[in-house]
């Protein structure tokens, strides 16, 4: 019974289905009929108009987003927990050519404008120094936490307000919609977004991500960044596929609703004090024992360690309800 | 009927077979057992002992391997008409952090050992120019001939001779083994070659390619530049079950085979004086008027125009054999 | 008696006067007296406002223009001649983040509209290449040849139509305009060049070159960029004052002039069947058998091979009249 | 009476005095007779064999340094406050490729085998996290004080005990030797340290810094990557005739005595309270009201503000001996 991460789950059959469904000669890149069908697909669920790209990986989509906004003598203002800080092994710094990451603080992976800030002002106005030019945040955070709409647009009135692009790492958009109940739109380009990494395949896709301009004026550069960095697929209909599989049936809000119903059991079950943090998506991190820890992989149940003292545990869009029922009910016991 | 390119066309049952398969809860990016597995099949296959890392694209492995073997202030030797040159966007020039392509000559996009002696002498063996580093070749070329285990060989030693790694675009490996009849080996580190990008894609894969190292020691520093790039998929036993599925069951040499019967039949309605080149593997350049292109495109045959005068004809895998003979009657009826 | 090149030449005093009258606490960087001068200087030397960035070598200044002028995805549209091509190490794909270079031909090192239209139309509009973003020539060029005003205003129509940006490398600026009696702005921005690597240390400077920007929007990232290359001198004043000196009293082109006619006298001795080239500017390119050339040596006159059969002759600011008597007489004896 | 910083200060006269000597014609870049004797002249000041390349800026050398010893995917351990990280706009990420700074705290600017072992220890060993490859200090350091030989040989242990080369950022070495009394050997390779920028511009120089590789393998690659980034000056002699004329007759070291007595006069009018930092070399930060600063500025006293109610004064070899005089009374009298 594995709760190690979200990213390792099987794909959901909507996905596979609809890459049998792509599977017959079509224009190659992403000059095919799927391809085509993204820009309006998103741009119906966001209700304004975007481009979309397709791309692989969450890290490929969060770089060439980066690099949209930031040239490479500038820097990016980050939470210090970041995916894109401690998991990308310095994609953003290969793609944006060297940018810095300038690093924040606050509970939850969360950055606040207090805190953000706080960091602006450490960066002198001269040329010594590398300026900000990119506020990105994560939502839901690499903590299990949401940003509301409104928080959103706090960070991003002042991301305006100081000439910084605003890129929303969303690898868990999705529970983070899921959970507020509020529109996408509310959670992106209403609150200041500019572009969004928008994540599938931890919700249940094979392989595909969708990198979301709201700044369309970014993506001309973006589609040659995309094919420089090896990520324009010669069969990029299989992407496509997948992720117009996930948004028109609605089949990702469903995944999302079903990880985050997981996590908030496995959350009750551990109650107050042994949570480290509110559970908003579906990552839920307790304080454990050596001992708690190791009695629940006696169990066999598998996750990580996250400090000491601590476990972090990520459901899916395809936990076994039985199997979170039975982590619930060993938490409770132990 | 299209015979534009063989990176348009679907995957083969066996592959989708594998990725259904595979479709369960495993180990993240390529801690699977699938990806496990890479390792071993490669060495099976090639009778030495490599490392295999699959990738997403042909470009990503060829720009993974010229970055393993060229500094920034290198140059990479290859041909003018090389794919790394004239279709990748630059993507050598990204992933080696600015080396320089060094562009030479030969028909059908080959080069031989006088026409890399004869770039090399080019160059001043001083710090005000970049200085070679690479060799890098394409089999089969990107105007659809082979080179032989000898030919290569002779590449190889010349390579090692003036201190230069040696570089495989394998897009169709799969092609030029078929078609000579030849071990992989032959035609790769017997030869002298460093580094294969081994295509899977153009030949019946969804999307997977793998990067063969012959020289291990190049491996390691690899596996960071690939997470940096964003091309370590969180799924990658998706990959690596497309890539054993073809390895295993010689799938790989049946499509290959395939591609290259249908490309011969073309060859031999069109005859001597309409082809450009031999046709070696599955690509077919033809001298056709415009009138004829029309008329040809009249019938339901689409494909590329080339140069003035020429077309490009690409069957694959899956070209269905009433197409294939119909367009060979439609040319012999030219 | 040396006719190596110029870029090893003296200093002219009215420089070491310059920077022993600098030698005084001021402040660092680019905030001192001299430095903040040069605007104005330049601004009025071109008879329009400009933006003047001091650096010590005309690699750097060719690449800083270079990266303010192309993308990493673009490329560079020059001669196969061209410094930055064959003498910069690859400079310019450092600077840029790895553009490519995009190579013309041309006799005596020069670019036409034509040779430039033609390299143009080699370059298929689609993500798969690397579009052109800027033309780049040499005035006076590589071989000692220039560009009269009506030549380079071709070429800049050209590059506004074609949407190319247009840098003019001015290593031999000053011979240039010394050469054709004209204007340094009808040599520059009003034959639309955007950004000139205007020379000083090749023309009597100690070690002083400056990155003009016609396009004023241009400068802003470079200050930046100057910083993040090691460019920014603590001690500018240095710099500055070789320049001013040399700009403010007609030194420039008054040591231009001594070079081209110690060159002219040099091709008058020469004649017609011996030169390879015309004589335009400070260098001379002549057939010479390998006996001749070993004769020459003889006599004391150090020069460096070209071509087989070739030789270069290089003058300087400083050359000795007696020097360049001796070597057209011997020249004339041959 | 400047004391903003040593970095704007005059050229001392025997620099001139080399300048004027080297005023002749000599072999271009770093052919020339002084050039080449750098080797010679490092190699016996330290006692060892080392390679030594001149470079125009400290950004430059330790740029050059980092690159030569971290790879793009790597990390560079350094304190918050180097110089590295705060004043050179990102110019180690762009040598690097786009390496990581991993940021380290300790009094004075500086690291200690505690601190940087506590650094490592937060870095995963796996492929998600760029790992580290380069431990970087300087010495004196950004904060006025030094490393002694034992302190430096701690850090040179851990480094080499963890992987990690180890550079030494000098652009005040000459303080730290004359304030230490140590040979210039105990405070480099003896302890560990793999490259050191030795800083003479500070120091009394006009623009002269020098790259001194103690392993002497790193030294190769360095000299494309100096002139790929420009800075491969054509007239090198007078780099190397500045650097010469310091170092061969003692200049450097009785330059860095006078700038360290006239900061210790200082420190020893502020006294115990008032200093933040004791003071071993020629900077000197003291606590002052913002009624004290606006005092000392009345009474002709120029520096830059530190922290809220602190100043940094700066003394440099020519520091006048009467201005430091008078700023000692004026700071005794606060």
């Amino acid at each position: 019974m594995r709760f190690f991460s979200d990213n390792a789950a099987a794909a959901c059959p909507e996905v596979l289905a609809a890459i049998a469904s792509a599977n017959r000669l079509d224009t190659a890149y992403d000059g095919d009929a799927w391809s085509k069908r993204l820009n309006g697909a998103f741009s119906e669920l966001f209700g304004t108009g975007v481009e979309a790209l397709w791309v692989a990986t969450g890290t490929a989509a969060n770089s060439l987003a980066l690099a949209a906004l930031c040239p490479p003598h500038g820097s990016i203002v980050c939470h210090r927990d970041a995916h894109i800080q401690t998991d990308e092994c310095g994609a953003p710094e290969f793609y944006t050519h060297g940018a810095k990451l300038l690093l924040g603080e606050g509970e939850g992976a969360k950055l606040t404008p207090e805190t953000v800030t706080a960091l602006l002002a450490t960066v002198r106005d001269d040329v010594h120094q590398v300026q900000p030019h990119v506020l990105s945040i994560t939502n839901a955070s690499e903590y299990g936490c949401v940003y509301t709409p409104d928080e959103t647009a706090a960070l991003g009135d002042l991301a305006k307000a100081r000439g910084l692009g605003f890129h929303l790492d969303g690898a868990r958009f999705a529970n983070a919609v899921a959970r507020l109940g509020c529109s996408p739109a509310e959670l992106s380009w209403r609150a200041g977004v500019d572009a969004l990494s928008f994540g599938f395949t931890k919700n249940g896709g094979l392989s595909a991500e969708c990198l979301i301009f709201f700044d369309r004026s970014l993506a001309a550069a973006t589609h040659y960044r995309r094919k420089r960095a090896g990520h324009l697929l010669s069969k990029g209909r299989y992407l496509a596929a997948q992720i117009l599989a996930m948004l028109e049936d609605g089949i990702w809000l469903r995944n999302a609703r079903a990880a985050n119903a997981a996590a908030t059991r496995l959350a009750e079950a551990a109650g107050g004090e042994r949570l480290l943090l509110p559970v908003e998506a579906n990552e839920v991190f307790i304080r454990v024992s050596a001992d708690e820890a190791a009695a629940l992989r006696g169990q066999g149940f598998d996750f990580y360690d996250w400090g000491p003292g601590e476990a972090r545990l990520v459901t899916s869009w395809d936990s076994d309800p039985a199997d979170v029922d039975a982590l619930a009910a060993a938490i409770r016991a132990l």
